[in-house]
């Protein structure tokens, strides 16, 4: 079986492995007030360009989203989405559980834009309806996509404008920053919006996010927030010396390198596919590669490679979902790639 | 100035407040546990004709959702409406606020269908998602229209097919019964849903809901929600009056009159603006009538008669909504049909 | 049966329905926005002597304490409050449904202390606590004693030195500002406090509070914050109705006058039955009245007089509650104490 | 620097990272849905010699403790523990976060008993109130003590006289059923229970518990509840993984082994330090020892040694905490044991 299920069905890049393991002896502090957290963060200060910045180092990225929303927005404010986005569509309610609602938005290609956030405002502007504060995107997109820089400055103008709080969602933000079709920078990104994080689980980590917070009102007392959202780890260090050892040489880094090979192994994929007239349910430049295939060719490919249905059938095909990572190889490409030529073949 | 601005602009239904002076000086024990509210339930459950109910007498219709959907789903559901139902328009997020999404799509004349159902299902359906655990309805919508009887059997068939809750909420219930349009009755409605109230504050009440629940699961401990939501009334007793003086003489009580009445006048516009060639809204048999105005028209009508405008100008015209209730006078209508009569000879 | 169960067993002062009767056929905006709120707004800000506040009509009590506590702290915020507090002791966990703590200290004579405070604030200050934010106290308190002018100004201070909002329920506030051992105007209790109500479902209204709210950042979007928990009225002027005819005319008002008649009512129970020995649960100066009476004759009193057991019994005797309210009559009073009196002559 | 500052300053027993490194490869689905987390609870299973249980692997106390309680109780419910629960004196308001109140008893040696459960029942039995639905208790306490069999048996009567579901938070069960006071077996224990969980992180796991769960109405949907709060690792087997390596062998598994150790370490310092006649804040047999010592001597230990002080100085004495854990060497409790016998000697 070879595996494209997730960025996350491996474990940790052998790098990441070898700095837990390196560290596993040293005594510290605990729930992240320790000098690998501290350090890490200094690098991550260092890397956007911004000093004034706050970085938590967060368990996951629901933890992520529902510590934020809760921390930024009065109790009768709620935060624009697309009913794509990770918080309306895999978090099972965790935001409302906060007492805020996910305003979920129709979106284009899987990205909001300043006229949906208009549409939504629209419809919650008197004290019966539940004031938007916040906008709520992800950098790439739930369907792979990228906000170009034109793109995500247009939202962060309108948000600026409206008084709403822009926060990127960056589980798979290296992907984002890595792939070819890219034209802004992490500095440039964290500039645009208020808060964002920059995911580590889907790029090679074991698990672990650092939070940025770019407005101290957002940031005033996190750590409370962290600990009564049930986010806040023992041993928090352990996602200090996670990032540590991903963002060691900056733009060297390996937390660049290992999505730019998840990016690659997808191009090949997309490039491959595309060249057999396969059609894609999403036009991806990252790590996620979304075919529209068969049915029957589908059911034959599930026997060698593990991979996600994405949505149910219609007229006989099956949008299905292929995520590289870290740890994909070259040859598990070719085999898929091999596999599908061949399936393709045999249907004429 | 002449009011259509809302069913609640003017007080009580004099009759009511007869009713609330004659009793003013018993004694009573509090929070609804005396014999007027009792009273008024048994009157309820034989106009309904199920005396297998729970009858509970609530402060107003948000009271009633928040409560009724905290009590009726588990923390990680949610519930299916329209982006035009009250909870998701009207009620500053409070249904979010006891922790539950509201599942917003977009209707069909402001109705739900059981094939918007199935849309909500579907990306609802597994452990990452706010599972759907009741469908919010309201009769007659918030645009006016209401379901046939078709319709809403095949929405509770759906419900039922899907183990979810149907909650009706009928705020301005009364015109639903009574307007021309009607084939269904109280009876047969009540058959159809899980729970669903009976509105006071919109037809003839000081303030008062007669929330009526059938499930079981649903009642249990439901005063202790109605305390914690913060909205059991120390005189409860005075919702259970009131609906006693609405309510006495079953078909042919004030309830039906005064909604009747209500229906007749916003009929009598309908049909005269209508003859104008004025088009609507909204297509609504019942109290709320929505023309659509030019604008200087509306400039000119807001000098002598009170309304809502409803949705934002569009090509020189504006929607309006004109509500008529208990207190709404023939010579009231009269007024404005010939006030829109006049302008629109002028436009000319 | 004669009735001493609770303020509000009966229905409201007549001048009270008067008003509303004669307001009745009015039309008005919704929801609080019209002249009558306006107008018992600014009749509240003349009598606390402060222009700088805000008021808002509230439906009943827990309404009042659950959006108040609910907007004034961060979501990790607690309200520090006495056991027998009303939002611990008898709202069932509302306060909790909106996400925050309420610790919930031991008082003496049913008061809270600066001690308590500190005690309280030595439990909860780190990042693993629920931060207090808050004092929630009641004027007179659950057992009818009143703060004195410098208890209260030892808790104002502690509070302003500890940086905590200082929130009175004034749920019977008349009854403390008209009893005999009162040394604080209302205007120094404004104050002393942060945000304060004026109670008028236990002082002569059918319902309704007046929410004062001195801080602005407390303040900011309320009414979104009252809609969102459930509590804004439709016809809100009925608040605001009832009020203007309770404070009409100032320190002579109907408000200070029949708070004032419940007292003196109290206080003839309290001076008979203690002339006759009886002990009292509580120290009350106000209109509630607590005496401890042996098991049999608490038996024989209930079958002419309608009141609550306080307590289990214990020992042969049971503390029970006797409530004047502004409908108690002198011959009710003086019924009650003559059973009593009879009573203890057949025990000999 | 030597620490006894926590059971999780170190990092994890040298056998679970073994383990995490040889399945670092692996692929598998995500979210605990995978063969590492079954087996481990299988084992668990066998261990409690219990087949009808579910097995949940959190990521944190925190988690298991909101995730639990929301699942099991109805809104209006709440749980009755101690003032120095772990769920009320160090997580930060999260279980109020999910709207329930924690009702704060003070116990006694840091136990709950019969006795104090019916005290929180007798404030809290009419729909007023925050009806109790579980208790929860730390097996050992917060301060080290352990609940003897005839303790929790009592307790777990009372629960089910009741009606309210018991929860032992296990975050140390290892050191509690390997201290040589203990006289419970884990399936005792697990008997006494309806819901406990097997403290990962505190005994040689880098992160992680084990929550089980049996009755089945509180694991209905558990994993959208988990979802919900935010708790669901992508790499869900990482803690299954940590399981398998501590529970292998059973009653010999290194489980058990590094509790005893780390109280093995914690008696040496307890006798020694005992037999110099200093006293103990909290009679605890398990891996926390809390000698009550001089301002001085504290002052001077702090160069050498890392611990938490416990309480403020009274009497020029203060109580410290010093943890052992699965890394304690029997050379560094030796050098403390040293160091405080000198400090003791220059005092005199």
């Amino acid at each position: 079986m070879i595996y494209f299920l997730s960025d996350y069905s491996q474990g940790a890049h052998p790098a990441v492995m070898e700095a837990l393991m390196r560290t596993n002896m040293e005594h510290s502090d605990g729930y992240g007030t320790d000098r690998h957290c501290e350090h890490a963060a200094s690098m991550i200060k260092e890397m956007i360009g911004i000093q004034d910045v706050q970085v938590h180092m967060m368990v996951g990225g629901t933890p992520c989203n529902i510590t934020t929303i809760a921390a930024a927005l009065r109790p009768y404010e709620s935060v624009i989405a697309l009913r794509t986005g990770h918080i309306y569509s895999h978090e099972t309610g965790a935001i409302e559980a906060t007492g805020h609602r996910v305003i979920a938005m129709d979106g284009v290609n899987g990205k909001l834009t300043p006229k949906l956030i208009d549409k939504a405002l629209e419809e919650h502007q008197d004290e019966h309806t539940a004031l938007p504060g916040m906008v709520y995107i992800s950098q790439p997109t739930e369907c792979g996509s990228v906000y170009s820089k034109a793109e995500l400055t247009a939202i962060s103008d309108k948000c600026r404008e409206k008084s709403l709080y822009l926060y990127v969602d960056g589980a798979r933000l290296g992907a984002a920053l890595t792939c070819d079709r890219n034209d802004l920078s992490l500095s440039e990104l964290a500039k645009l919006c208020d808060v964002f994080y920059i995911g580590g689980t889907k790029n090679g980590a074991l698990f672990g996010e650092a939070l940025v917070i770019r407005r101290p009102e957002i940031d005033h007392c996190f750590r409370y927030m962290i600990k009564r959202q049930g986010g806040l780890l023992a041993r928090g260090r352990l996602i200090g010396v996670q990032f540590e050892a991903l963002l060691e040489g900056g733009e060297n880094s390996l937390y660049f390198k290992t999505a730019a090979h998840a990016n690659k192994m997808a191009k090949i994929i997309r490039e491959e596919l595309g060249a057999l007239g396969i059609a894609f349910y999403s036009n991806s430049p990252t790590n996620q590669v979304f075919p529209v295939l068969p049915t029957s060719v589908v059911t034959e490919l599930k026997k060698d490679f593990a991979f996600h249905e994405w949505a149910p059938e219609k007229d006989g095909m099956i949008p299905i979902r292929l995520v590289t990572a870290w740890g994909t190889e070259e040859k598990d490409v070719e085999c898929l790639v091999q596999a599908v030529k061949k399936l393709y073949r045999n249907m004429k």
